[in-house]
């Protein structure tokens, strides 16, 4: 299952004959604490380590980069995360996940609350900065160009700048190793940056932006009724449609200036 | 959380000031068995019955139609699932997915195995008659056309005919909808049919593809590596990048005539 790489070649039968095509990988990864396995995602590999960290971060195993010691691999696509803490463990609600998976693992409604403080920063960005992101995402997406088959997620400086990005065929997986990453450099709680997803903008996407403390959340794609209500609930800025020319503002709006 | 209605309408902050927009209502569905919460859904409503049905089904927690004598309202946002026979309640293994989500309470790589037969139906489809069906699957989605966020899948006679179209902002839920709606009306096996979704496609739409005996397996998007692999090796016909103007076929091209 290529536990190891990022893309494949396939061989394809196009409209003129076949050829060489690259695939994006899609391989599990199983996530063990203690032992047990607790979770399996659906990823492209590379950034794992960003992966878990992001991963137990938003499902609020861990709260800094700090009480995660070490991924450690223990078979291919298997990795042991060793915590510095004690956590509730969270295999007890048997919590998953898949390549677009964000509430996975919650098995009542109950799970599904939101236990996170209300992003609060003053951070304003221009709409026309907002706007050129997505091409500056696409041209940062080098595993896109080659398979057309991954989603990606963007951190960004309220100027315009871009600072990181992840690749992954799940979005919410882009998210979790961007996070990671975050973690790792002591950027989190992000409440001075800007996100950019590259498709639409689900509720586990406003979730992972509101436990991260991102204040902006920009998406090239439509919002759901439910990630608007949640944006709007803990003070994020949801803008959706995002494109060179034009983008919609769905909450928080005053940090949005002309 | 608006349980009841597809679309709810926004307020948004476009480029030329504040208008009305159209929201693809996301909304979570409680799943219980015998009383007991075995999945969240997060789902578009509309259609809940078929996509317990179809979801039940993709899992092998029902093995045909007549094994879910009902999905009967509990309370909001909740529906008891009443089976006829006595099964492996999934919440053994903690199941659960999301808007996206396909291989959702799996907690060990052993449970993504995929247990299934292999597919075969000695259908035959014209390259020409594949790459119409997009339009026409965009043609047949008035959720899609009012809010641009959701996704959907098609169910297709091999001759281009369209049979059934199901939306939702999950992938995954739009064709567990769509066999939801093929179970109810006795049509699973689906071995004379082509399926269609809007989006990439991944390992978790192939293994639902195989559970319901499709052969054939289109999308607009690009399929991952797994998805690919698992086509392959169960007999389905796997076809990506499908245009008006071309189409790739990554698994199985006996099945597309040209």
């Amino acid at each position: 299952m290529h536990p190891d790489r990022e893309f494949v070649s396939a061989r394809v039968l196009g409209a003129t004959g076949p050829r060489a095509d690259a695939l994006a990988v899609e391989a599990p990864l199983e996530v063990r604490i203690g032992g047990k396995a607790v979770a399996v995602l659906m990823r492209t590999p590379g950034h794992d380590d960003e992966l878990v960290a992001g991963f137990l971060f938003a499902e609020g195993v861990i709260a800094d980069a700090d009480e995660l010691l070490a991924v450690d691999p223990v078979a291919p696509n298997v990795v042991e995360a060793r915590l510095s803490v004690a956590r509730r463990v969270p295999a007890e609600r048997g919590f998953v996940t898949s390549s677009a998976c964000g509430v996975c693992g919650k098995q009542s409604l109950a799970d599904l609350e939101v236990r996170a403080a209300r992003v609060t920063s003053p951070v304003r960005v221009p709409r026309s900065v907002l706007q050129a992101l997505p091409a500056k995402l696409r041209d940062a997406q080098p595993l896109f160009a080659r398979t057309g088959g991954v989603h990606a997620s963007g951190l960004f400086a309220p100027a315009g700048e871009l600072l990181a990005v992840r690749e992954d065929v799940g979005r919410h997986n882009a998210l979790d190793k961007l996070v990671g990453w975050a973690l790792a450099e002591g950027r989190v709680p992000l409440s001075t940056f800007v996100l950019l997803a590259s498709g639409r903008l689900s509720f586990e996407l406003v979730q992972k932006a509101i436990a991260a403390g991102a204040p902006v959340l920009a998406g090239v794609g439509a919002p759901s009724s439910l990630a608007v209500e949640l944006a709007e609930r803990f003070g994020v800025t949801l803008a959706g449609f995002v494109r060179a020319d034009g983008l919609n503002v769905y909450a928080h709006a005053e940090r949005i200036t002309e």
